[in-house]
């Protein structure tokens, strides 16, 4: 098992209980959320967009159009944060000052966020490119790599795809129940306790324009369906 | 209906057909999801990180400790950029490249964020940083303003109360069908479709120091649990 090497940027400065340096938990968070929330600096002002991710080893990889210019911005090898968030439950304390969430929070920085050219202008390969678009896809869509009309060469050309390394991260969890002050713990005519959250998926929704009677292939029903 | 007035770093740079410049749809994405990811610049790096919040009419409200370094440089008054987030689903295309999410995003920029002070210190009104904390209360549970233990006037010192206004905002939206090319309109040996995705509540899970046998308070299975 190995544990994360945090920097000062990447020190939780409060709550230091809930931050587990543990990497195995940072490849949990990582792996079990749906997208992340990209941070980075445009013009001076901080700029937060959701996007889809995926991990590979020590590795996060996500990608955008060319046509866009925050990602363009990440693409010219800029400072980013990437954070994932899963709100597990909504936490009821005795007190109002005491209500809280429990959640896992992992947040990597990136000083060396790496465009994957993949062109023939540039030195790295369309390998790896491919690649990070196969590690993104199959996080939000397992089995669609395998199973959906493969990327062109236009397609591939028209994506920007980048990498970051899981050097500088750390991973916060807060679990379990409500935190109280001496003066409420006997104040039994307040109740407290933990709303759990989920994310669950939904029977899925065949196109209109699918042939009628076509199943929903197992790869989509085993991953994401019910 | 109030359209909002996007300024050139909150009008959305492509795909601009999925951007409602409508307020009252800003209302209803801030409105329906639980936390935030907040984005500010530390040391001319940015850093993202998820917090609750909640809106009373045309201004954000969120909060923290004291202790947060993070939350301090944000009550100096620099920009900040508040995004929310709802992913609905996960869209199978039958080509890989239009493999999408449907989401709704709201994204506001503000280079005025004002801390509430609410101290004596202070020129603003201990009222408002006392709403504040209500609307935030109030957003992530319902009911547990007027139902929990107050906020003391030395727990009301230690949070930081920061307030954010909805004028440079935009809201961004995909729903439907999956996209395909004109050359994947009749592969039909590929299925196509959308897995929605939900965020629910389980059950309240009482905790282990409240009496047994209390219930479970109307305010709290009414908003949150089932």
């Amino acid at each position: 098992m190995t544990t994360l090497s945090p920097t000062p940027r990447s020190t939780l400065t409060r709550k230091k209980n809930r931050a587990a340096t543990d990497r195995q938990a940072l490849y949990d968070v990582l792996d079990a959320a749906l997208i992340c929330h990209l941070g980075l600096v445009l013009h001076g002002s901080p700029v937060v967009l959701p996007t889809g991710y995926g991990r590979d080893g020590d590795t996060v990889y996500f990608h955008g159009s060319t046509g866009s210019g925050n990602l363009r911005a990440a693409a010219e090898g800029i400072d980013v944060c990437l954070t994932v968030t899963l709100l597990d439950g909504i936490v009821y304390a005795r007190s109002l000052n005491n209500h809280s969430m429990n959640y896992r929070c992992a947040v990597v920085h990136g000083n060396r966020c790496a465009v994957v050219h993949g062109n023939a202008k540039r030195v790295d390969s369309p390998e790896e490119k491919t690649h990070g678009l196969k590690v993104v896809t199959e996080h939000l869509a397992p089995g669609s790599w395998d199973y959906a009309r493969g990327v062109t060469a236009k397609e591939l050309a028209s994506v920007v795809v980048l990498s970051l390394d899981l050097a500088e991260a750390s991973v916060k969890i807060r679990a379990g129940e409500p935190g109280e002050e001496p003066e409420d713990e006997h104040a039994d005519h307040i109740w407290a306790g933990v709303v759990p959250v989920q994310t669950t998926f939904g029977a899925p929704v065949t196109a209109s324009y699918v042939p009628g009677g076509f199943a929903v292939p197992g790869h989509i029903t085993r991953a994401r369906g019910r």
